[in-house]
């Protein structure tokens, strides 16, 4: 059983750390990106390892539940707990440092509360690129990034955040550090823990530091938007750019129509780079090495796949700025989404080859439901599709709450019985351990129970993520 | 305790599995590549999941060790069980089928007895790369590759057995079977057993599947070897390479004379590219994309090195076959090292910018115990060190018995007060138990017992390696 804190339990911990650790019990440690559920908890924000160690180590000993809180921009509630005895909520926000950065070995190591965009920048003012970019990229931090495996649109290139990340520093649950901020690139000495806790969703321990790899920056990046007569060409060109660029190609988004649509119909505003609007168009980054153009690689792969009937229109950039203007259209798209107000949004993964099918039979399942708009964009390159359901003109969200569960449904029975996930790169948090429960191998769940009680068998770490807390 | 295999567990073992299954308890089973332990077990190679599955819930229900035996290529003893009660010895030789290949994906699913040579072939003949690359890829198999988290040349473009896996089909060492064979790119659905098992060494359970990533084959291909006048040159040269060919680097291997003289000395024959033979150099590989190629890019890199002055002389590949020349040099190092008999040799990892001050002290180090040569190179670009201590002309390795363990725990220490790891590639085994105690942070050590404990709670799976036995 765990206890709540209580005002006696408040004291003990003001008497652990300074009297600037403390924080209003307020917006934003107690609500979500889409404000959807509410959280409680005492709010707590240390700023350095051994002060994690010490709240931790006085939750473990009353038995109170952690809540750990990184940028908040999570989307499955995995930062919010609603119910139950109340948490200490632990803002990693004051531990912001960039701890040191060694260019020649590609390596930054920092505090988890530093946010994304500040890695970047520092990765950035020594010539070299941290490859993980996402929506959220200005608030996100360091842990919540890692704690959530997070992905964004370079991951066909650099792997998500798992695969840029060489070392941690973790409080475990019973307020125990582990040093783990290697900076090597190979290290076979036991199991791996790195990926252990990472994805782990803050409930085996608390991530306070780590080890991020960089990369080389591309000497010439630069993106195409070509439009294509289907999903299927899609996959065709992403294959036909792999043998023409290989690893040159760092996204491949797939955008809908509907995502134009939704842009003119409520903004942001974007420069539109199609005379006549595709029905589907793809977005293509790519970094070279000296002594190759991006421009004439795209064209390249253009003109092959022109000729192959795989694209009937396109767009090359031809600078930075016009490449950033159509990656404006593909990061408004969210955006314009949440002013229109989906019934339901899917974070859907599949294998490659089943991307077409799955379109194909998603709308017919969405049609059987009743009349909606749908707007399927995402990440094509790694199979992960964002596929969010609308109402039509003039409707809103709110009148089909009841349509919204077997939306889901269908969809996720769907995904789950083409060999998909139901969560591609935003976890399980508490919103999804139905999915978990019902869609896991029950060898994997008995698996993830047995890992969860043995590192944390008092099982204060974020109780209620992931696993469901046990009756 | 476990129970030794009797005659009537044998019985019962004839009984589940068809009479083709079993080997006889001999060599190559019982033995590893230098020769230096013996093993002792019953070996049964069984052709599919679920006969392993019978084979582990007869061995639970009995409390005897299973040894998983891939292709015996290990060099830490993670393969044989020296001492105590007599396990089955479980070969996946017989589990050797291609299951299916997606080339539109880059994915292959396979058994875990298939060969590397062969996933390698299987990739080639679709167009694709499968990059793990390494020495015994005609004998080792998927399943000690993965269990292993092999390494290999290829590490610094491509990552390690790890970032290769997508998925796995896993016994557990209760004989139930995990069904993690995705083909997912994404998938955030609870813990991250996949990377769990990866580098397990056997002791979670048994992998007998894998979905491998397959990767774009490379437009253009080559190599080139380039003197340089130390080890920091080297690493400044690796910076340099990765501004100019950014992800198109391959391989970057350290080479030092030592190298070329045991060559000299016994052998294998290779084409010596250097006039004078120079104290330190490195082999680069590349591989890019349509429109640029590999002698272009190794040209300008290796003019820009050779005005910085980090290069002294160079041979560019200007063909498969001088490309295929300058890899044999690499790749008979470790055959001459052999012929010639190390006292001691040892797989080294550090942070890279210590590599030149670990060369230097390592050097003096070992010159403080006595005359040695010292043959030191390996995978520079992953900071991996194959670091390896020779007698003097005229002696044998059995002169300097005493001295062995005085180089080791001199090289060990040395590694471990720098940021480096005694493991990179070749995993603790039985050999490096002691190395994990004596360097393993106390924290993650009761991490990695308490996993082991809790996926494994009888113990029965590949006992005594990774983790010592429980008295």
């Amino acid at each position: 059983m765990l206890s709540p804190v209580t005002p006696a339990f408040e004291a003990e911990l003001r008497q652990i750390l300074p009297a600037t650790s403390f924080k209003e019990d307020t917006a934003p440690y107690l609500s979500e990106p889409r404000g959807r559920w509410a959280g409680q908890g005492f709010v707590v924000a240390p700023a350095t390892v051994d002060e994690v160690a010490a709240v931790v180590k006085a939750c473990a000993a009353e038995h109170v539940a952690i809540v750990p809180y990184s940028g908040g921009t999570g989307l499955v509630g995995g930062q919010l707990l609603q119910e139950g005895a109340k948490p200490v909520v632990l803002s990693l926000e004051r531990m912001n440092r960039i701890r040191a950065v060694y260019p020649t070995e590609n390596v930054l190591v920092c505090d988890a509360g530093v946010i994304l965009a500040d890695v970047q920048k520092a990765a950035e003012d020594v010539d070299r690129l941290f490859p993980l970019s996402l929506a959220s990229e200005g608030s996100a931090r360091v842990g919540g990034l890692l704690s959530t495996n997070a992905g964004g649109v370079n991951v066909l290139r650099y792997g998500n955040a798992r695969a840029l990340c060489l070392g941690l520093e973790v409080v475990r649950p019973d307020g125990t550090v582990w040093h783990g901020l290697t900076r090597l690139r190979k290290d076979n000495t036991g199991y791996d823990l790195r990926d252990l806790m990472i994805g782990a969703e803050g409930t085996l321990g608390i991530i306070t530091g780590a080890t991020l790899r960089l990369v080389p920056r591309p000497a010439s990046i630069g993106a195409a938007m070509m439009a294509v007569p289907s999903p299927e060409a899609a996959l065709q060109l992403l294959a036909m750019a792999g043998s023409h660029i290989g690893d040159g190609l760092s996204a491949f988004e797939l955008i809908h129509r509907q995502g134009f649509d939704f842009l003119a119909e409520v903004g942001p505003d974007v420069r539109q780079p199609f005379t006549e609007l595709p029905e589907w168009s793809v977005l293509i980054d790519v970094g070279l090495p000296k002594g190759l153009a991006s421009q004439d690689a795209l064209e390249g792969l253009f003109e092959a796949a022109f000729g192959a009937g795989l694209v009937t229109d396109g767009v090359i950039a031809q600078s930075l700025n016009q490449r950033q203007e159509l990656w404006d259209i593909r990061e408004n798209i969210p955006e314009a989404n949440r002013r229109i107000g989906s019934i339901s949004s899917h974070d859907i993964s599949l294998p490659l080859s089943a991307v077409p099918d799955f379109i194909k039979r998603g709308g017919e399942a969405i049609a059987a439901i009743g009349a909606f708009r749908i707007n399927c964009f995402g990440h094509l390159g790694d199979g992960n599709l964002h596929y969010n359901v609308f109402p039509m003109p003039g409707l809103s969200r709110a009148d089909f709450m009841a349509e919204r569960q077997l939306v889901k449904t269908a969809l996720h029975d769907l995904a789950h019985g083409m060999g998909g996930s139901v969560s591609a790169e935003h976890g399980i948090g508490r919103l999804k351990v139905g999915d978990l429960e019902r869609y896991g191998d029950p060898v994997k769940l008995a698996m993830l129970r047995a890992i969860k009680d043995a590192l944390d068998p008092a099982g204060i770490m974020n109780p209620g993520a992931v696993l469901r807390q046990p009756a």
